[in-house]
């Protein structure tokens, strides 16, 4: 039979009935005769508690010890679970990050995997024993815990089944799928059966929350076929490689006929926009501006200069625009106007009303005309667009953020990809 | 200077503003010159909450799961208090069982301490930094995550001070040290300065709260020098070398004049009483009750046996009576009942609503008359005697419970333990 890891999230854990609910599903898996690996994260909120308590203790806590205190949460989930399986008769073990070990780089707080050593844990499950491994958590030089950031326990699921060559990863979450857009803003979006890695990456790093970026990229380079499946299923229902979820996968494994030409509208509200007035048109002046904001770890996303304008007797000068998150426009204020005297510019204007709306899919490397379908339909509609960044596979403008919900819904009927009716199809 | 063991039970950690107080209360004996490892439990009420997790997972779980599960409760406070230090200018950095590591035996939920390697502990207190240590865990062979039982904390700290051969181990707790008995039944209850391993182990397992029965009996093995003292005085305190706390220490370092007959009275109401009436008068049934009730892991305290009556025809008989925890009340009634046919025992009586008041003084060794006085002031009260128990430096009898504040007060009067005012000498 398969090997498989399965991934459950913060809600699935909250609290013991749902730890039960998610041992029942893990039991169908292991009684069909699966060798099971089981990653969890933390009961919902208690990350979110754990992370208070740190900023509470100071501002600036070491990064070592915050690990040691909310890598905790996921330590008591997977025990529970343990506990849980036994319970129902299917013996289980947990595997600590320390334990097995999770090897990390030295990155506190945001760790990266660099190994992990399963001998003693494929001899386990070869016994018939599920493995509980907590996400989120491993070991840095020093034998110190390290955490590899939030949402890292998707990371920890796709490690773990490259790690130990699984046949599949299924990553059980509160959506039952990846779907052609929000189904909340778009009633007659479609759940797709299949998407690439290129594309749910996309997806992933422009808002589409299903799964974090990261553990996308390594799936992407590890080849782990991933699943994406509703935990809130009944206890009736069939074993996960019949279950109607969403499989990301390489591009090979799509067939021709199934292609589309777009795969999936994401938006993102997360941005806000800077413009700086009157930077000088010379040599260097773009460099002068992001090199400072890169120093200090932001990330900036779309980028627009205009046109230089001479206005009489000065030297030329233009207005630069672009995007970073919003968490992070306080401080990239802040670098900015410390930089006033270097870049040489007039004003800053900043927005954070705005929203980035990006239309995904790898159909569009041979079809020329996605962009500018987008443009008119924007445009028809009087949607004013910002900004405009692109990719081999992706478009993304920047538009005022009450438009959202008309923009996403006017290029999901666009790129034909409103269900027949409303539902998944 | 001095290598000290500090150790802050939950309700000192409950929060991070007493942490926070604790870091100061740490930051005067580390700025003292100092060498300082400090002990901590759980936040108050944190580890019943995950003890509920694992109980309502499973009526029977897996120790080795409840351990790995519980033990999050201190690993929490270690690194939180390691943050909080540090943001206090206190160089400081946390040591998880398995880290250090601290050996344990197999016994999963209730192990004992084998052996603490203290290398690399030590280095890092010689080069100024404050360790901070969760109590109550450790490490299994199979490099298993153990606990050491409810209040285990105090078993930590003492062990880690004799494995690091401290000059001292400062238990700081919610009381202020150890009194001649229980201030809010005897408004005059004295705090002692000194008290025996031998007297605080008797206080200790008949009720007096104030630390772990187990870490009385290794501080005396090992020869450490325990210190209670409260965790709530203000911050400019003096040092605690010089604190009026409770030092408790080895017979040899009270001198004659210090020596009390006896030094404190402790109360219990956690005990059952049972009776078994009629049981026949012959070789071998007492332990035909008793040798069930011990392979049922139940600790019967006080055993009466009244003089053998015979009624006419039938061979003489008697009636048994004897403590156990109440706890254990319920499942003892039930071995009983099971071995009825062999034990041939015609009844059984019990009653929780009793109460054992023990007297405890080294100085009852060369003493004759502290039972008798015991007796003579409890019979002039009028409060019936129902069991009693002596050892070399204590006696304990059972009473009825609603007498018990009434006989702790006359026997503090009668045994002259009253101060001279209200409060502590």
């Amino acid at each position: 039979m398969a090997r498989i890891v399965m991934k459950f999230g913060g809600t699935s854990m909250a609290g013991i009935e749902r730890i039960r609910a998610v041992a029942a599903r893990i039991r169908r898996e292991w009684a069909a005769g699966n060798q099971v690996a089981v990653v969890v994260s933390a009961m919902a909120g208690e990350t979110d508690r754990l992370v208070g308590f740190c900023r509470e203790a100071s501002a600036l806590y070491d990064a070592r010890e915050y690990d040691v205190v909310v890598s905790a949460g996921e330590q008591v989930t997977s025990g529970l679970l343990a506990i849980a399986l036994q319970a129902i008769g299917v013996p289980a073990r947990s595997w600590l990050g320390w334990q097995l070990p999770i090897r990390t780089s030295d990155g506190h707080a945001s760790a990266r995997i660099a190994d992990i050593e399963t001998a003693g844990l494929l001899a386990s499950m070869a016994r018939g024993e599920v493995a509980v491994i907590p996400g989120f958590q491993g070991l840095a030089s020093g034998e110190r815990v390290t955490t590899l950031g939030r949402g890292g326990s998707d990371t920890s699921a796709v490690a773990m089944a490259a790690a130990m060559e699984a046949d599949r990863c299924d990553i059980y979450t509160d959506v039952d799928g990846v779907y052609t857009t929000d189904p909340r803003i778009v009633p007659r979006a479609r759940k797709l059966k299949k998407v690439t890695y290129e594309e749910m990456l996309e997806l992933a790093s422009v808002g589409a929350k299903v799964l974090q970026t990261r553990s996308v990229g390594l799936a992407m380079k590890e080849k782990v076929r991933v699943q994406v499946l509703s935990s809130f299923v009944d206890d009736d229902a069939p074993a996960a490689d019949t279950l109607p979820g969403t499989m990301i996968v390489g591009e090979e494994e799509i067939e021709d006929m199934e292609r589309q030409l777009i795969t999936g509208i994401a938006h993102d509200k997360n941005e806000a926009k800077i413009t700086l007035t009157s930077v000088p048109d010379k040599p260097g002046a773009v460099a002068s501006i992001f090199a400072p904001l890169a120093d200090a770890n932001i990330n900036v996303d779309m980028i627009v200069q205009n046109i230089a304008h001479s206005t009489g007797p000065t030297p030329s000068s233009t207005d630069v625009t672009f995007t970073v998150p919003s968490s992070d426009l306080a401080k990239s204020l802040d670098v900015l106007e410390k930089a006033k005297a270097e870049i040489e510019f007039a004003q800053i204007v900043h927005d954070t009303r705005v929203a980035k709306i990006t239309v995904v899919g790898v159909g569009m490397r041979s079809h020329a005309g996605v962009a500018s379908r987008m443009f008119t339909t924007l445009g028809q509609r009087g949607i004013n667009i910002l900004a405009i960044t692109t990719s081999e596979i992706k478009v993304s403008v920047l538009i005022h953020e009450d438009e959202t919900e008309l923009a996403v819904r006017v290029l999901h009927t666009a790129y034909g990809l409103d269900a027949e009716d409303d539902g998944a199809a």
